[in-house]
Formats: C-alpha cells, sequence, structure tokens
C-alpha cells in the first residue's frame, strides 16, 4: 500500500508549480495520495516552514512522506536529501527546513544525498528532483535507491529563535501571523511557567515599539473575550498568541512576523 | 465504501489549517476522499458560508459527509453536531451554518451533540473535533457513536435576509462578490416574478447609496453584453447578478457584501 | 482504470467554482483523481492559461483528461469541445485555450463539439458542461458519446506572441510573473541562439520604457547571483527569465504581464 505524500512549501497556489508537482508525483506513481498542508509559506522563509511542518507531526498518518521545499538554493551545492524519522520519511533541501519535523518524530534514523536526475532543471527542483523522489517513496521504493548514505549528524539544523524567560517576564517575537490576525508567539506555553505568570489571569503585553505595556486577560478561547477585546490564549501548536474577539489582534497592534513582544506580569 | 467529505470553512489556504485537517483526516480513515468546497468564505461570516453550503447540494454526491466549520464560538457553549438530512450528513458548528443545507436535503431527520475528544484544543475544532468526527462518519460509523442524540427542531438556525418585492421593485443586498467582480444578489430569480419586471428586457438599478438609478438590459449570459457593459442575469445559482463584460461590476457600481440594491421597472 | 484529470481554470481559490466542478466529478465518477493544475490564471486571461497548459504537458501522466476553463464566451456560440491528442483528451472551450497543450501531445487527431446538458447555466459551464463532460470520459466514455464530430482543422488556434530576434537582439514581452516575482519573457531559450549572445556571460535588458539598458549576468539558477542582483536564466519551462536573488525582479524593474523587454548584447 502507498504511504501518503504531505506536501509543503513557499510555491504559493497563483502559480502552477504545485499542480506540477502533484502531475509529476501522479504521473510517477498514481496510487499515491497527496496531502497540501500549506503552500502559502513566506517566500524563501525557511524557519517558518520549518515550525509549521514540525507542528504538522503529530497530526499526520505515522508513514508520511512528508515533502517540503522552501529552498532559496536551489540549483546550487546545498544537499537534496530523504531522511528516515520514525516510520517516516522526508525529503527536502538540506538546509534546515526538515529538522524541527525530523526531531518531532524521534530523530534522524538515516538519510541518504538525492540524485538530481538528468536533464533536471537548475530552478524548480520541487518539480524535478524532490517530487519525484517522494513519489518513489510513497510507492514503497527504499531510500537507498535514490542516492547515497550520508551520516545524519551532518544535516542542516537551524538556530532557533528561542524566548527569553525570567521571573514575570518573557521576552519573544512575532512567529506567525493567520488569516484571522491572531498572533502567534515564538514561546510554547509549556516553556512559560518559569516567567511565573500563572498566578494572575492577566498580563501585560508591549507589542513592537510601543512604549507602554497593556495590561489584557489571559483566556481559554475567543468567547471568553468581549467583543473586540484583545488578550492572550494557548493556542492549537500549544505557543502563546495574542488575539483579538471578532477583530485582527495583528492589525489592532500592528503586528507582523519577526517583531517583538514583551509579556510581562501587570503593574501593581 | 467510504463516503467522500465536502469541506467548506474560513480557514483560506494562506495557513495550514486546512492541510492539518486533511491530515487528521488521513490518519484516521486513509481510504476517505476530501473535496475541498472553498475555504474562502470571509472569516466569520457563517452566513455567507451557510449560503455557499446549501448551494452545493444539488451539485455533490447524495451521500457526502459535509464538513463545514465557521465557528466564531469554537471553545465556548455552543453545540458540535452532526445532521443527518436524506442520504447526507452534515458536520459542524450548531450556529446556522449547517441548516440551509440540511433544509436542501430535505430537512434534518435526526442530531446528535458531538462529544469533544479529550485534549482537544480550545481554539481549533476543526482539526480536533469536526474532521475526526466527519473521518468515522465518512468511514461507516453511526452519528449515535459520536455523541448524544439531540432534538433536530432545537438546531439552530439563521435569520434569513428577505428581499421586500412588491410590483415593479425589488429591494435587497449584496449577497455575495465573486473573483471576477460579478455581484450576486439575496434574491433568487423565482422569487422576482411577483415584482412584475419580466415585461421588459430592461431594468433599472440602484446601487448602494447612489442616489439615481441607472438603467440596463436584462440578459442570459455575459456575451450577451456589449464590452464594459453593466448588466443583470440569472446566475448559476438562480440568484439575480450584476455583472459588466469584461469587467468588474462590483468595482465600477462600488458594492461589496451586504450594500443596499433596488431593481425596479426602468422609468417611461 | 481511471483516467486522471487536470484541472486548469482562472476561477481562483476564493469562491466555490473550483469545488463545485471538483463535487459534480465526485459524483458522476467517484473513482476519478482531479489533479489541480492551477486556478490562478488571470481573469478571462485565454493566453496564459494555454502557455500553462501546454507547458504541463511533459510533466502529466500520458492518459490525462485536460480539464481546462478559461472562457470569458460562456454561453454564446462559441462551441464546447473535447479534443483528441496522444493518447490524451482535452476538454474546454474552443477559443484557442486549448491548441498550444494539444499541439506539444503531437497534434488534434479527433474533436467532438460538445453537446450542452438541458438546464445548463449559461454562465457557469465549467460545472454544467464541462466537468461532467471530463467526467465521463476520465471514467472510460468515449468522445463521440457526448457531441458531433467536428473537424480538428476547424478548431480555433490563437496568434502567438513571436519575439523578434536579430543578431544581438531580443524583442519580446513579460509572458508572465510568479508568487516570487520572476520575470519569464515570451521567448524560448532554444529560439535565441539566432540572437547570438551566447557568447557572453553578460547581456544588457531594457525594462517596460525605461530609456536605457542595464547590463546583467546570465547565470544558471538563483544562488549564482549575490544577495539582491538581477540576472537573466533560463526558467524551469525554456523560457529566458529576468530574475533577482532574495527579491523580486518584477518589483525591482517594474514590469507586469505584456510589457516590453529587450535582451541585447551588452555595449563595448
Amino acid at each position: 500500500v502507498a504511504r501518503p505524500v504531505l506536501f509543503l512549501t513557499d510555491y504559493g497556489l497563483q502559480d502552477e508549480f504545485v499542480g506540477l508537482c502533484h502531475a509529476v508525483i501522479a504521473r510517477l506513481a498514481p496510487e499515491v495520495r497527496v496531502i497540501d498542508l500549506t503552500h502559502g509559506i513566506p517566500p524563501l522563509d525557511v524557519g517558518r516552514g520549518a515550525m509549521v511542518l514540525a507542528d504538522a507531526v503529530p497530526h499526520a498518518p505515522a508513514d508520511a512522506v512528508y515533502l517540503a521545499v522552501v529552498d532559496p538554493g536551489v540549483g546550487t551545492e546545498r544537499r537534496a536529501v530523504a531522511v528516515s524519522a520514525g516510520d517516516a520519511l522526508l525529503v527536502g533541501p538540506d538546509n534546515g527546513l526538515l529538522a524541527p519535523a525530523w526531531e518531532a518524530l524521534g530523530g534522524a534514523a538515516a538519510a541518504v544525498s538525492l540524485r538530481v536526475p538528468e536533464g533536471a532543471s537548475a530552478t524548480f527542483h520541487g518539480r524535478d528532483v524532490f517530487a519525484p523522489a517522494a513519489a518513489r517513496l510513497a510507492a514503497g521504493e527504499a531510500p537507498e535507491a535514490l542516492g547515497e548514505p550520508l551520516d545524519p549528524a551532518t544535516l542542516v539544523r537551524m538556530e532557533e529563535d528561542r524566548p527569553r524567560i525570567r521571573p514575570g517576564e518573557i521576552r519573544t517575537r512575532v512567529a506567525a501571523v493567520d488569516r484571522f490576525g491572531n498572533v502567534a508567539l515564538a514561546v510554547r506555553a509549556d516553556q512559560a511557567p518559569s516567567a511565573d505568570l500563572d498566578r494572575s489571569d492577566r498580563v501585560a503585553i508591549r507589542a513592537g515599539s510601543e512604549s507602554g505595556a497593556r495590561p489584557v486577560r489571559r483566556v481559554r478561547t475567543f468567547g471568553d473575550l468581549g467583543e473586540g477585546e484583545i488578550g492572550v490564549l494557548v493556542d492549537s501548536a500549544g505557543r502563546l498568541a495574542v488575539v483579538q474577539r471578532g477583530g485582527s489582534a495583528a492589525a489592532s497592534l500592528g503586528l507582523g512576523p519577526g517583531d517583538p513582544v514583551v509579556i510581562a506580569r501587570p503593574p501593581g
């Protein structure tokens, strides 16, 4: 039985890039099912792609082939790799994109450096290298059939952007803003207890370059807020998030990806 | 054999919300096929979601599982439900979103209040409550296995925005503007005859807060208009629509969802 | 075994048009798989749709049913057709949209004029004419079952926008701008040698209405450029393209679809 392919890129859906990869997979392995995780990763944003891919691990089929392409170095010397982790396989550029996902899967047990097929374009390895490899792996081929083994210890990892946490204060950044204007912060709720903010149902947030902090409520879900009220909650990926009921917290606070945010004990 | 899942949300495709729901369904029920009806419902617009879902009924497989999530009340006391109607099943929040669709399917014959699985997030029931329920129903489980029966008469319905129709005049609102700038009105052609506008191949439209009305032609399709000409036709969902050949009627008339529109007998 | 359907439109993904076509196919032929090539063709841009469809041919399953709808003449006298070419079938309006694809497939061997089903809308033949026809063909029905044979020589072709090439200079236009801001030109690399620009690793480009030309490097891929540097390469569809490493060449040069571009031997 074929494995499902879980597909993530920064290709967007305006162009035909995603569709061409689907076509290639259907041509090579008609029985393989492709699940689009998202193609809305901001262009060339490897860090964001890595985060979204890893967040999907608990929800995806255990035997999935993760096909992920955010690839500023396409056509250069950067390696194209397939990595085994748990019961899953991961295919993509060796630029850190896959690392948090294989860590979430229990670590990289083995890896190969993918051969680049003759006639492959120099600018679209999604279509010419990664999708064909994912199709063959999903159809049952062994990774060793696709390239030379490499030492997983040599796979590229990215520096994580860690929050600075001290009693009464968390200094972090905006990890992502979603369609609703919810602002996910680069700090997981399970990292935050040491900040000792749990004793209050209110916190103060200072967004971006604002000079002052504003007190807001810590809540469980949107409906716990009044209409238009801003608050902080733990989002569905386990991160702290600033949200606004019936509105865009990002727009109201002027926040975008990468902006600094401080969450602190409210004064008094 | 598995039923197909017909999936509609206001999640958009920029983020990974839709992909995570697909992943969850593939994990629980690999044999189930998911058809994306649309994820472009404007954020939190339950009325628009309900309209689009109901419009799909005549075109969807009779045994479909409708999975619809536009859910401002996620994580609050609002019920999560599965409804039986005709040969179909519908899964979503009990906020009126599903009602026009089960009415189009012949009425709600039975319903259950879905159990919220332990560990479900408070902000993403699409992934944690609705998609799992749809997967299990599509794979053949009975609705009663997923929650407690409830009286369909207690299901939430929405007030419909009815057009005001009198001889020679229809007062209505913009129901939707599509990618091409076509302006669908909240009035079906089969409601309009009492306005007695059919005797003429011209009508006058007054858009939004315009002071005067403009005469336009009633046509069958875009090609009946001259290049750039505005007209009125019956669209593919059976609604009256204001369109412009080779252009955006919405942009030309300054119309957006909810704006008032009057269609009347032309003077003279 | 069912053929796969490769689906391209200018419907966008904001509305439910694409989803309704998927639903119709699932209702008529549940076993048929639909691959979305793209739905981001600019509204009513038949030429762009034709180019993208033809570019997909080398990558798609040989027995695919191409379902393509960019249809300014919907509901008028323009024919709806199904065309046989190679092992593939193509379904869409007879307005030139399909022609480059069937040429890439070896030429139109046969064609039929599709019957419009009773009750079809006048404005949405994607749902009511083309998707049903594609579903039936993909499920194994013969084209002759769907309409009257017509002489392939009568199928509409479009005038191609040919580059003007002379020694040392190519005058062409922007064929497309993708999500990354890469500017594909309406000239294939295999048309360009006669311009005799290959002797240098630099060329001069004059973009749009700029008065002067700027020298840029000819490179193989993005990574051959310095950060922010603009260059020219052969893209994955075999066209010359103006790109910028880590940036949008289109934004930097103020270029959009249809704008004139000159590529020439650099001075000196």
